[in-house]
C-alpha cells in the first residue's frame, strides 16, 4: 500500500466533516452569505502567500533538480493564484490590499512554515500536501455537484477544478509516495502525523472562514 | 524612549487583560480549579521545550560572541525549567510525558519558531521575549498580591518570581533594545508587531488553558 | 548613489582581475584546453543547483508576492540552466551525470547557502547577486570580444549573453538597490562585504576550473 | 557494528594523515613556528563563534529535551572556548579582535552551517562531530607523546586533553549513534559521507593553518 493511500485513510473521517461542514455545503448549493465568501478569499489571499514561501523553502532542501524545480514551480503557482485572487475578487468586492490572518489562519501558516524549516524535508513535504490533495478533492466534489448555472459562486467553483491544478496535486503526491518509500518506519509514521495535523488545519481554515473569526484580544 | 518602553506602551492594554483575566485571578486567589490548572501545566511543558528550540535558534542566528552564547544560555534554561516541571509536577499529578499541544499552544510556538528561521534576526528576537518581561510582569504582580500561605499555587507562585529568571528577563530587554537602537523605522515598528502578537499569544495561552481547550475536529 | 553603484565601484578591482586572467582570456580567444573548459561545465552544473536551492530559500524568507516570485522565478531558471548543461553538453562531452565539486566549488555554494539562512534577508539577497551581475557583465565582454565564428566555445559564449538572462539580472539587481533604499548604514555596510565575498569567490571558481583543482585529501 | 565504529574506519585515511601532518608533528615536537601557530589559534577562534552557531541551529532542530539542551549546551561550550582563547592568547599574542577566515576555515564553517540548516537533522549532527571526534583524538595522541615540560605549547597541549572536552566528545559520539541507528541505509550512507567531508575539512584546517592560507584576490 502506497503511502498516501496510508495517509488518505488515516484523514478520511477529517476529509468527511470538511465535505459536510457548513461552508462548504453552503458553497455548494449558493447559500453562503457573500460575507462569509469575502472573510474567506482575503484569509486565502494571506494563506497562498504564506504557502508559496514555505514551497520555496522546501525547494532550498531539496537535493537534486528536478525536486528543487517542482516546489520552486509551486511557489510560482501559488503567488500567481494570489496574485489572480487581488486582482479579479478583490477589486471586484473592493478588498484592502492588506489582509490581517485570522488566529487559524496564522496557526496554518506558521505550522507549515516552521515544519519547513526544521522538520526533515520528508515530513515538511507532507504537511503541505493537504493543501493540494484535500483542497483538490473538495473542490472536485463540490464541482460535480453543480447542476445549474446559478450559484453565485460559480466562477470560484469552476477554479477549483482545473486542469493545471491537477497537475500540481499529482505532482505534490507522486513526490510524497517517493520519499515515504524511502523512509523508515519511524519517518512514516511522523509523516502521517503531519500530513494529519495539516488536514485538521485545512477544516480549521473553512471552520473560522466561517465563524469570520476574530482575535479575542 | 527605549524601544522597550515603546513596545511595552503599545502592549499595555493586552497586559492589562491578561492581569484581570480568570486564569490569573483564580490561581492568585488560589480559586483556579485543580484540573485548570493541570492543563495549563502540561501545556506549559510542551511550550517551554519549543521555546527552547526557539530560543537555540536565534542563538544560530546571532553574530558575536555574547549574543550567541546569551540565547543558548536561554534555551538551557527553558529545557531546565521543563525538566523541573516533569520532575515535579508531573510526577505529582500523574500526567503522560508526552503532551499534546492545544490550537493556542501551536498557534504560539509555531509563530515563534517561523520568527526565528525567516524574520530578520531583530524581529525573532522581540517574538520571543513576551514570554520573558510578561510572563515576568504577571509572575511579580501576582506574587505581590499573595498574603497568606493558604494558595495552593503557592510553590508554583514562588517560582515565577525568581532571581534567576529575573536576571534572564533583564538581558532579553537589553538584547532587544541595543539590537533595536540600530535598526531603522521600519524594521523597528516590525518588531513593535511582533511583540505585540507574541503578547496577545501569551493572553491566548492562558484563555486556552482556562478554556480547557480541545481541537474541534 | 544607488548601493549598487558603490557595491559596483568596490568591487572594481576583483571583476578587472577576472576579466584578464587565463581563463577568460583563453575562453574568448578560443585557445583554452578543452579538459579545463569540461572540468569547468561540471563544476558549473553542481553550482547551478545549488545556487537554485539557494534561491528558493530566500524566496521562501521574502514577504511580498513580487519578491517571493522573483526569486522562485530565479530559481526555476537556475535549475533549467543546470538542466540544459546536462542535455546538450554533459551528452556531448559523456560526462558523469553525478558531479563532484571542487573546494571552490564547495567554498562558494556553501557561503551563499548559509546567508540565505542565517543572514538578514537584504544580506542574503546580494550574496547571490555576483553569480547575475559579474557573470553577465563577463559574458558581455567576452560576447564582445568575439570577432569570427572559429571559436570552439562559441555556442557557450552566445548563450552567456542572451536576453532573458539580462533581464534576470537587471531585476535582481533593482531588488538589492529597493532593500539596501530601506536598510541602515550598518546593514548596507554588511551588503557591501557580502556582495565583495561572493565576487571574489567567482573569482575562485574561475580559478579553480583553470586550476582542475583537487581536494589534497 | 555502531555506526561510529564504520565511520571512523572510513575516515582512517585521512585521520593518520591529520596526525603526521607538518603541523601536528611540529606542534607536537614544540619546533611550530610561532607566527603559525597565532595564525592557527585566530582561524580556531573565527572557527568556534561559526561552530557554537551551528550547534545552537542543531540544537533548534531536535524534538526532545535531551537533545535540545545537549546541543544548546555543546554551543555554550564552544563559545566558551572561544572566549578562553581571547582573553588568553589573543592578549599574550596582542591579536586584533576581529578575526578574518581563511579560505579553508571559511569552506569548513559555511559546510557545517548549511548542513545545519537545509540537511536532516540526522546529517548535520554527524558534520559536526569530527571537530569533537578527530579533534580530540589528535588531542590526545600529541598530549600522549610529550615527554619533558620544554614545549612552548604545553599550556595548549594539555587544554586538547581535557576531562570536560572528553565528556562533551563522548555525549556527541553517543547522540551520532543513537540517531544513526533509527536511520535507514541511504540516511546511514549520507550521514558516512558528511562525517568524511568534515574530517577532510579539519585536515584542510590545519593545512591552511601550516601554510598560512591566504586569499588570491
Amino acid at each position: 500500500m502506497k503511502w498516501s493511500e496510508r495517509a488518505w485513510e488515516n484523514v478520511k473521517p477529517i476529509y468527511d466533516k470538511i465535505l459536510t461542514m457548513p461552508f462548504n455545503q453552503e458553497l455548494s448549493n449558493g447559500t453562503l452569505p457573500k460575507e462569509k465568501f469575502i472573510f474567506y478569499l482575503a484569509q486565502d489571499a494571506y494563506y497562498l502567500l504564506e504557502f508559496g514561501r514555505t514551497l520555496s523553502a522546501i525547494s532550498g532542501r531539496m537535493q537534486n533538480a528536478e525536486m528543487i524545480m517542482a516546489f520552486a514551480g509551486f511557489s510560482t503557482g501559488a503567488i500567481f493564484a494570489e496574485r489572480s485572487l487581488h486582482e479579479s475578487y478583490f477589486a471586484e468586492f473592493g478588498l484592502a490590499n492588506q489582509v490581517q490572518p485570522s488566529p487559524s489562519t496564522l496557526l496554518y501558516t506558521n505550522y507549515i512554515l516552521s515544519q519547513a524549516a526544521y522538520a526533515n524535508v520528508e515530513v515538511a513535504v507532507v504537511a503541505v500536501l493537504p493543501c493540494f490533495w484535500i483542497y483538490k478533492a473538495v473542490g472536485d466534489h463540490i464541482f460535480a455537484q453543480q447542476d445549474n448555472d446559478q450559484n453565485p459562486y460559480k466562477r470560484w467553483i469552476d477554479m477549483y477544478a482545473g486542469i493545471e491544478f491537477a497537475a500540481a496535486v499529482e505532482k505534490a503526491i507522486a513526490i510524497a509516495d517517493q520519499m515515504a518509500a524511502q523512509a523508515n518506519a519511524e519517518t512514516q509514521a511522523k509523516m502521517l502525523l503531519a500530513f494529519e495535523m495539516a488536514t485538521r488545519l485545512e477544516w480549521m481554515f473553512w471552520d473560522g472562514a466561517y465563524q469570520m473569526e476574530k482575535w479575542k484580544v
